[in-house]
Parts: C-alpha cells; structure tokens; sequence
C-alpha cells in the first residue's frame, strides 16, 4: 500500500498549486496528509539553507540571508467541513470568469499556494529583498485551543519573529490592515421567582436587566476611527439574550450575550474599561457578568517599512479589516500584520466556495513584485 | 369481569369520601370511572324529584324545590398526573395533625367530597333555604379546550343557572372572592441580521425591544383596587424573551411574553387597552404583538343576597382571589362565583399533596350552616 503523501509542484503555476491542494481534504482535526504533502514538497524543492521546521501539523521554512528585514507569509491548511465539494472543479462563475471552485478554494488554499509558490522560487533568488518565512498551520477554522498558529506562539515564539506577517486569508486582492478586537460579556440580573399572578411576592429579573439593555441599545458607537489611513468602526451589540421559567411565572434569572467590537486604538483593558462604564452595572445588587471572550485588536502597523512597501506594491489599495483574525495573533507579538488573499470573502464557508483564476494569479503577481522590488528611495 | 364502578357512600363522613374519591385515580383525560361512580351514587341516593343530568364526564344534580334562589356548588374531578401518591394514605402532617395524603386530597376531592354530601344529604331536607345543583365536571387540569364547565357553558347553559356559584378549589376554609383577569401578548421586534463585527450593515432587534421592556419595568402596577370590601393587586411582567441567532450575529428577531393580571373593575378589552397604552408599540416600525391568552377576571359579587349569607357563615373570613380560576367562567355567565375549599393551596400538583382532616369536617359544618340557616331580616 502506497502512503506517501501526494506530490505537490510548489514552483508551478499557483492555480494548479490551489487546485492540488484542495484536493487533498482537510477539514479541521484531519490536516496530517495535507502537511505531510507540503512538508515534503519543501524539503525536496529548496536547497538545505532553507530550514524547513514542524511542529504537530504546523510547516514551515525560512530563509537566513541576512537581507535585513524579514516577511513572514502565513496560511492555515484546514477547511470548514466538506459539503461535497472536494475534488475541485474549473468553470466558469456567474459572471462568466475563468474560476476554481470547492472547498478551500478562498479560505484559503488559493492564497496558502501563492505563499507557498513565490516563497519556494524567491527563497534562493537574487532578487528577493526581504528573509522569509513560510507557516503553514492547522486548526484554524474551530475553536482558539486547536489554532495552530497560538500553538506556535506558546511553543516556538522564535520562529515567528519578523518584520511584517502577511495572512492569505481572502481579500480580494486588498490588503486588510489590523483587526478590531472582541470582547464577549454574559450580563446577568438575579431575582425571585413568583406565580405571576401574585408577582409581588417576586423580583422580574428581566425587569433588572432593562435599564441594562437601555443602556446599550441608546449607546452611539465610534464610526470613524482613523489609524494609518485605515477607518475603523466600532459596534455594541446584544447578541442573545434568554429568559423565562413559565408564561405564568415571574422569572428569576435573565441573561444576555453583549459583544463590543472595538478599535484597535484601544487595548483590551481600555475597552473593557469603557464597555464596563457603559453597563454600569458595577455594584448594582443582583446584577452581575462574567466574560465570555476576550480577543485584542491589532493595530494596521502600515508605517512599518516593510508594510510601506507592501501598500505600495498593490497601489494603495488598502482597508481595515473589522473582524477579528488570526493577524491579531502577531499584533500581540508586536509584529504588524495584514490579511493579503484571493477572492472574495463572501463565499467562504459555502457550499458553492469559488475564487477566479485571474484573482490568483493577480495576487501571486503582487506579491513577488513586493517581495523584489524592495524600497524606493527617497519615498517616506 | 366486573365492570361496575366502585360504590361511593354520599350520606356518610366526608373524610371517608374525599378518601374513596383519591382512590378512583382520574388525571385528566381518564375521569369516566370517576364521573361513572358519582353518577351512580347520585341515582341511588337522591329520590326521583332531584334531577340528575351527565354529558361527557359532567355529571349534574340539582333540586327543583322553589325555595326562590339557587346555589351552585362545582367542583372538578380531574386531577393532575399521578405521582405514586394513589392510593390515599392517612396519617399525621409535619404539625401532627390528622391528615389524608395523596393525589387530589386537597385540589380538590375533598371540597367535591364536602359538596357531594352536603348536596346529597340536604337536597330533600327541609332546613335546606336555597335549591341546588351540584356539578363535578372533567379536564380542569389541562388546556382550557378541555374544560367541562366550558363544554357546559356552551352546549347547556341552562344548566348553570344560580344566584351563586361556589368552587369547591383549596382555599383553607377562606372565601376567596372573584378573580383576577389575564392577559399574554407576545411583543416582536424584527430587524436585520449582520455580523457583530460589522454591525452598522443590521438592525438589532433587541435593541429595538429594548425601550419597551423599559417601560414595562418602569410601570407601577395599582395595588390596592377594593371590591366589595376584597382588595385586588395587579402585575406587569416580562415572564419570557428569547433572542439569538449565533454569539457573533446582530439578532434580527427577538421578542417576549408579558402578562397583565388585572383587577376585576376592568373589563378585559379595558385591561389590553390600558397594556397597549403602556407598550406603546402601535404605530411602531419593526415592532408587532399578538395576542397569546385572554382570561377574563371576575367581579367578586360578594353583594348579591346569597353570597353575603356565606361570608356571614363564614365569619367575614374574605379575601380576593389572584389567580384566575373557573371562577371566571360564572362571572362570564353573570353568576357570582367564590372558591371556597379545604387544605393549603400550596400543596397542590405536590406530590405530598395532603389536607388535614379536620379542614374538611370545618368546611362541611360551615357549608351547610349557610345553606340551612337562611336570610337574617333585617341586615344588609
């Protein structure tokens, strides 16, 4: 029986590189074939300087040449589960486009090939003007405890040094800079049960949580919050809220999910801080909260040099990035970090996943100019 | 095989009875064998001259005496399911008093076991000063669709005719006078749904509900409205409210259930225009309600000639009843109409459900010295 892992051509054309890549399945929790597949095609396309490292089913190479700056080009390996739509398929989509689609296609192998191709034709090039660093990790799309990329910060922090981290997650061909953070509170007011008819004898716990949810829904959040050119905008929203024993009881206990997204001008503490302040809930009697998650900001980090240069390369064209990704991971290491993918994001995590060809030749295309061309002097 | 229901002895002790009557097990939906048994008793006890009447599992009885007016006495003969607490047990309760344990021994076989052998033994005595018809009727323990006082009221309503109904419902030996309405809107807001990390691009339908559960919380019910010396305490209450689609969503639905229960001086359209006032949701974009339950309330009636007898015989032991009961059902019918029962309420659908003997052997001796010692001339 054969088990070696599929090979895979990594200085090739990247849509046959994207295309070969969703055909290996890789649904979350089910990576090995797919890092088995791109840890051996490292080790036998670059030269031995190359360091080629893994770390569960985290791979990765990087260059030492002492180029003085260093791009680290990141990607998970894993999909959202399949809905029959692995092996991938060519056709054309709606507006008649040259496109690749199934599971994978945009978030991201489309975006994991252009990294993994331009670094293994640049690693030994003369014209690259930048040290790099390739990772490929698992465990992305589920919950933070698998993501790899935190795996490695906890166990290998030196491996993600670096000057700038690009993430091929889909944006269009944009970079998306920084992300806003998340803070995920559970809001709860305490009361006493009673027949509803005799509510006298109770406390309606909904009726404590009301000028809570007064509060937030009269709250006006931050819409325009400029850093390195990125506007960013800020929410205040409840997302769930729950309560009720029976239609003829007083309820007890009465709860709801608040979630804050938040600029990256604010850090975690500063935004609890403020989130706190509008709840005003502190030292109310039966009211209480508990966090449910906490996850930082990044900040766009474009006036880094090496970020300079990345705007540039794709002419400007640059916006904040609002959810919240794995880029804050580097954020929290210091490093700047900007999404840098194919396709459109809307269809990831459809069944009718797509990315057009041209988007990722497009990007490949951007990215060795960037990784080439180096800076231009005398530009600021 | 024999097929006869058990023999029910209706002149002897009502302790005896409201014990062979827990022991006739009838949840709801299986109260023939129950139904069956009183009818039978009833026939062989009463002469010809005293009618007795059956539909479904209601059985009536009633004197055609002349005696000028007429007094009901009702009770239901379903209980609530079962909780290995048939058959009866007699034993002493947590003061040691002589107590019959077991399902129905207080809602409410023994007020139907007093009222079957009041009626019983005074239809035909001559110290009886107001004709009677007694009504055990089935499925007062279910979804009012059930109700066989509702089916009486709708396919016989000559049947209830009276000057005063009495419930035979736990009420420790007290008149409880009327009943409070209710009533049950579910209040809706729609919206749009969005990520949290983009929120501006919803509508957050919590948030939308948000001003009306304030205003809910911040209405002060009445709490002191008297009838006929009763005094009646409202409520306001959110007994219910759901809304969530996933923790990172802007909710695009969201809603509650509030109920009014309202004192017996306002008619039920009057009690929803009073709460519509409240809400203050008509005319509302994205805001809606509907209308899940109307129960009427029911004036206490406590001045009608018959009724001030009782409470004479009762010694003034008088208070209004919250909770709304079939109480309502004679009021619809323009019949005063009281609870008036053995045993703490608190221990009905327990599976302990208990009531002291000597409650039962009160209620009895005060039933019947009302329904023989007649008018007092001369007193208002």
């Amino acid at each position: 029986m054969n088990t070696s892992p599929p090979r895979l051509d990594l200085t090739g054309d990247p849509v046959a590189l994207t295309a070969a890549l969703v055909d290996i399945a890789s649904p979350s929790h089910q990576e090995t074939a797919i890092a088995d597949a791109l840890e051996s095609a490292l080790r036998g396309t670059v030269p031995d300087e190359v360091e080629v490292l893994r770390y569960h089913n985290n791979v990765l190479a990087r260059t030492h040449r002492g180029l003085g700056s260093r791009v680290i080009l990141a990607g998970h390996i894993d999909t959202v589960p399949l809905a029959d739509n692995v092996p991938h398929r060519r056709g054309r989509d709606a507006q008649g486009r040259d496109t690749l689609f199934g599971c994978g296609t945009v978030d991201m192998k489309s975006g994991l090939a252009v990294y993994a191709q331009v670094f293994a034709t640049l690693a030994v090039a003369d014209s690259l003007r930048h040290d790099l660093t390739f990772i490929a990790y698992e465990g992305e799309e589920v919950a933070t405890e698998f993501n790899g990329l935190g795996h490695l910060a906890e166990a290998h922090t030196d491996w993600l040094r670096g000057d700038l981290a690009l993430l091929g997650e889909p944006s269009g061909g944009v970079i998306e800079a920084g992300c806003q953070g998340s803070i995920r509170l559970r809001v709860r007011a305490t009361g006493t049960r009673a027949h509803s008819a005799r509510s006298w004898l109770g406390d309606n716990a909904v009726h404590r949580l009301s000028p809570v949810l007064g509060r937030i829904a009269a709250y006006t959040p931050r819409d325009a919050v400029e850093l390195d050119g990125c506007v960013y905008r800020e929410g205040l929203n409840v997302v769930r809220m729950e309560a009720g024993v029976a239609n003829n009881t007083v309820p007890d206990d009465a709860w709801f999910f608040v979630n804050f997204r938040f600029a990256p001008d604010r850090s975690s503490e500063q935004a609890m801080e403020h989130l706190l302040d509008v709840l005003a809930i502190e030292g109310e009697d039966n009211l209480s909260y508990e966090v449910d998650d906490v996850a930082a900001a990044a900040a766009p980090g474009l006036a880094a040099p090496a970020a300079r240069d990345l705007v540039r390369a794709v002419g400007g064209r640059v916006r904040a990035k609002y959810g919240w990704t794995d880029v804050s991971r580097f954020g929290q290491l210091g490093i700047p970090a900007v999404n840098f993918g194919c396709g459109d994001p809307g269809y990831a995590h459809k069944k009718d996943e797509q990315c057009p060809v041209e988007q990722i030749r497009e990007v490949s295309a951007v990215l060795r100019r960037y990784l080439t061309a180096g800076t231009i002097d005398g530009e600021v």
